[in-house]
């Protein structure tokens, strides 16, 4: 019997017999692996365990502990939910049905479900998994696929795009109930442990609005009971954190149908967080060296064709016409400030310049797409460029990178950082790509900071470092980036004297600290659940007078804190409902006043945590106060 | 004879006899105004003294020394500027000639005209006043008019539009030269007592982008040359501070035809004046109790719909289309203000509600009007909402008022303010009306503001106070404002809740400290004449040292004054140079250090007034700079 080579994830090849499946090669390896293997994915691809193997693939087992292994029980879930559902109502047409990263959808018509539908195909699935279907592929000739699908348009239109020329054709069976699939699937459905359906909601078939439109069921699946407790328990507080929910609650944004879908109004309190957010991104932006900037939001659509941006963007962009010119409004920030510099002429002494602006921009998304502060039409980048020689490279990263680092401290977020290198449509020379991916390298290696290489993920323009937020939830966010640009000098011919009195191209570099103001304000209301650091609540301060009687030492102590957000509760409440409301609305410190503080010039304090502390002496307060803000500590410690 | 009745202008009647001219009217009323009156104004337009009477006439009596009679004297003098034309270019067809706040010009057209040809027409026109040709008026009837002007699509434009129906057709006649022209103008061309050309540009006909380009000539005239002199040196004067060249040569702002036209980008110098100006505005509002907002520039037109502004502003707003629906650049912040207001409800003991943004709005000059940072297509306002219970008005416009005279002290600005009252189109009861501008002329009489009144001026929605800037030129500028309206929240249905339980409507109150941050910028960068006071300055302090030797004292020297925007100035140059160029850009103090003021450890002082001090002790020094800003003082005066 002949023998083929496969070349496991660490590099090791395994020598093994011609025909041997993944499940085989696994046992190969050790028995232990075997029998935990579920699926492997092979060249890349997510395949059945008994898939065969042909000479020189790349081989990854996936074993039941794995994220891999948990899409292809939520992809089996999916049709699990798609069988229960055609049992209970034989005439809803299925659409698509893939996995997601906490669970699965199905998209479905022709039907009308209600919580009562809802929980009894729920019921049915639960049977369906008693029953423990052995799950099949069957390869079927496509004319035969095409027929049996005469009357859903959704899985001939799967056929003529994903599947489009195949044939045979592969569907996945599990009793009566079969559905065209690329798979793969697990074994049986009694494999999956626990089951549930989440909500309903609505879609449009392959996301376009000029399509149909479809009931999107959610649900997710787990192989313990367990797991799905503790998802179902995270979820919940996701929910209850949910910036959209608490967005309202703490009266921080809103969006409105008249003035516009993706377009957020910020409130009073959610601008003062914002203006907090900007002063510390300016502070560190003037301590660093850069230099503010203003640019418009509407520009020709010139210098966007000047940038290379318009080929690549226009869809995404607002455009207008203007004395039948082509105007659009500003999707990015780059081109003028590569615009300013541009005015003026610079020696390699005065390199690096450096601009930031935090510049409002606009972007098309889907409208289907729009979701709170994390999907928007407008949102502002803490946007900063800086035109360098190549030799500072090194050194303007390391200040980008150790402002970053500040942030995700300041803030007390954990970062995900990647290393995105040259893709294969890209500018630039070998020797300039080399020797920045290396520039980069080094700045991550000299700061100690672990970071995943993206290969090939760089901009076509160069390459970057991507930084993710990870919050309170264990969820990863979009966050700051610094990207190096070889592309945009060379669009604008900026141009530097150098030593030798020749023209000479900077870099440029883009960079946030943030990343969208939006995005990171979604982040900030869900990681602290609305519970702000004192520098960045809305209201710092809540003075609650027990009567009446004390309002005017209530306002004399406010006078004392003016260089805070302080604010009286003067409604005709009882001291226990003031203090309910305070808590619900998040205030970092409450000061509760009665008779016994005023004619002792003290005040009670209670912190948001519920700690309370009688007789306290007013300056020590204040001074804490001043302390805890300026050093932007995260939780309220002065009862600590 | 029969008599008629004038009114004059303190509203007593004079009869005179049927017949009786201006002139006969200012000479019964005494022989010393007889002598004088070169015009009159009758119900409300200005035409020759020889001008027959009506009876029931309001009469305003023009002299020589009033900007009336310049403008009388101007429109002769535009005359005087095409017949000097004609005798030069028979060719030349006269489009439009009207007098200006300055001067005059004409618009003319199938004529070439360099440098040369300008001062032979001048010397043409000189010729002109010389003859002292007698100006008089010809009834003509409209048919010869009309052939007259066969050739020139101009004035028959003219014939068709500002004097349709119009027969006979006035015209004015000096010599063999004679113009369409509906006066009025002075006795004869000697008159006229100094004469010049100033420039030549072009300009569409009635300034529509769609019609024939024209050659537009500008002059003035005066009737004394002393007075033309003065207004020349003021001219000059005015041009070696005109913003545009400021702007430029103090690195301020740019526009640029690739970003597009009246769309000006800031660089790091011009941001950080606005800044510094941001933040005083800020602080104002925030000590009056002021909360920021941020709304965003894109907007559905359903939100102008509601306001109203649609129908008034739509030809003005840059508008587009999203997804089959109409969206529009704001070209105001109020809706947005007012849809916040709206998210929540208000008790009466909340209000009076105050929102603040700087909010860059869009409106779409013609782009021929787009000049520098005072005709833009983007500009930002500081602009404030107040939502205020009809007896809190009083109160509110005296905060605004303080905080508006405060401006105008801090900038060292001259006041012009005007109340606009109830025009004949507007909304609200006369109630209203009458309460709100009551309390608007309480208001400024209580804080003893001079005033004009503009009778029927006022805004369709409510009465205003505006506030012009007096600038160093003595010319006046468009600044804050305060203006009631009563419609907004009629539109946007706003209410609080009153102490009746009732739903009670809110005023709303717009109001401006600077009005347009472009304008203002404009303002100062004239004003000052680029030297702004140290608070404002893009660069406060400039350290020179004498040699390099001394860069390192330089270093701790900047470090010393971190809280300033502090350069180094460390190129090659002589001191002498060094100096030179910190005046010409006008930074306030310099700092030179040698190597006497190292070993002393002090510095030598000098100011951008050329005044100059040597060993001065830094901490002195730093201390005088710091309440120098802080005090927000107009000149530098530690040199005092």
């Amino acid at each position: 019997m002949s023998e083929i080579v496969v070349t496991l994830p660490d590099g090791s090849e395994l020598s093994v017999a011609e025909g041997s499946t993944v499940e085989d090669v696994a046992y190969e390896i050790g028995p232990g692996l075997g029998r935990d293997t579920v699926a492997g994915v092979v060249d890349g691809d997510l395949v059945d365990k008994a898939t065969p193997l042909e000479d020189g693939a790349d081989l990854v087992i996936v074993t039941e502990d794995s994220d891999e292994y948990r899409r292809v029980l939520r992809h089996s879930a999916a049709h699990v939910f798609a069988q229960a559902l055609q049992r209970r109502h034989p005439e809803a047409k299925l659409a698509i049905g893939p996995p997601t990263d906490d669970g699965f959808y199905y998209d479905v018509t022709n039907v009308d479900l209600d919580s009562e539908d809802i929980a009894e195909i729920e019921a049915e699935a639960e049977e369906i998994i008693a029953e423990d279907l052995e799950i099949e592929r069957e390869e079927r000739p496509r004319a035969a696929v095409l027929e049996a699908y005469e009357d859903n348009p959704y899985k001939r239109d799967i056929l003529e795009t994903e599947a489009a020329g195949e044939d045979p054709v592969s569907v996945y069976r599990q009793g009566e109930f079969e559905d065209l699939c690329a798979g793969p699937h697990v074994e049986s459905t009694g494999e999956i442990g626990a089951f549930t359906l989440l909500n309903i909601s609505s879609a449009y078939w392959r996301g376009d609005e000029d399509n149909d439109t479809l009931t999107r069921v959610y649900g997710t699946a787990f192989a313990e009971e367990e797991e799905m407790e503790a998802y179902l328990e995270r979820r919940r507080e996701a929910e209850e954190r949910d910036h959209r929910k608490l967005g309202q609650e703490l009266d921080i944004f809103s969006i409105d149908e008249t003035t516009g879908p993706g377009l957020p109004l910020y409130h009073p309190n959610g601008k003062r967080i914002l203006d907090e957010l900007a002063a510390f991104a300016r502070d560190l932006n003037l301590d660093a060296g850069y230099e503010p900037v203003e640019t418009p939001h509407l520009f020709r659509t010139e210098l966007w064709k000047k940038s290379g941006h318009y080929e690549n963007y226009v869809d995404d962009m607002f455009l207008l016409d203007v004395n039948d010119e082509e105007y659009g409004l500003k999707p990015m920030n780059c081109p003028g400030h590569a615009t300013i510099f541009d005015q003026q002429s610079w020696s390699y002494r005065d390199l690096p310049v450096r601009y930031f602006e935090d510049g409002k921009v606009y972007r098309k998304e889907q409208r289907g797409e729009l979701s709170g502060l994390s999907r928007v039409w407008a949102f502002t980048i803490d946007d900063g460029h800086e035109f360098v020689r190549p030799d500072q490279i090194e050194a303007e990263v390391t200040l980008v990178m150790d402002n970053i680092v500040r942030v995700f401290e300041t803030f007390g977020l954990d970062a995900q950082v990647a290393l995105a290198t040259r893709p294969e449509k890209s500018v630039g020379s070998d020797e300039i790509w080399e020797r920045a991916e290396s520039q980069l390298r080094s700045v991550l290696e000299s700061r100690d900071i672990e970071y995943d290489v993206e290969e090939g993920d760089g901009a076509f323009y160069g390459p970057k470092i991507d930084f993710a937020f990870e919050d309170a939830l264990g969820r990863d966010w979009d966050g700051p980036t610094v990207q190096l640009d070889f592309n945009m000098p060379e669009r604008f011919d900026l141009t530097y004297t150098g030593e030798d009195n020749e023209d000479h191209r900077p870099v440029m570099i883009h960079r946030a600290l943030y990343g969208s103001y939006e995005r990171f304000l979604m982040v900030l209301i869900e990681h602290f659940d609305g519970k702000f650091p004192l520098w960045l609540a809305p209201e710092q301060v809540r003075i609650l007078p027990v009567s009446d009687d004390n309002l005017g030492y209530a306002h004399r102590l406010a006078n004392e804190l003016d260089d805070f957000r302080v604010e009286i509760e003067d409604r005709s409440w009882t001291v226990g409902r003031k203090i309910q409301q305070a808590h619900s609305d998040r205030v970092p410190y409450m000061l509760i006043i009665g008779d016994d503080e005023e004619s002792t010039g003290t005040v009670s304090v209670r912190d948001r945590n519920e700690r309370e502390r009688k007789d306290v002496d007013r300056e020590a307060f204040a001074a804490h106060l001043r302390a805890e803000r300026d050093e932007k500590r995260i939780e309220p410690d002065f009862l600590d």
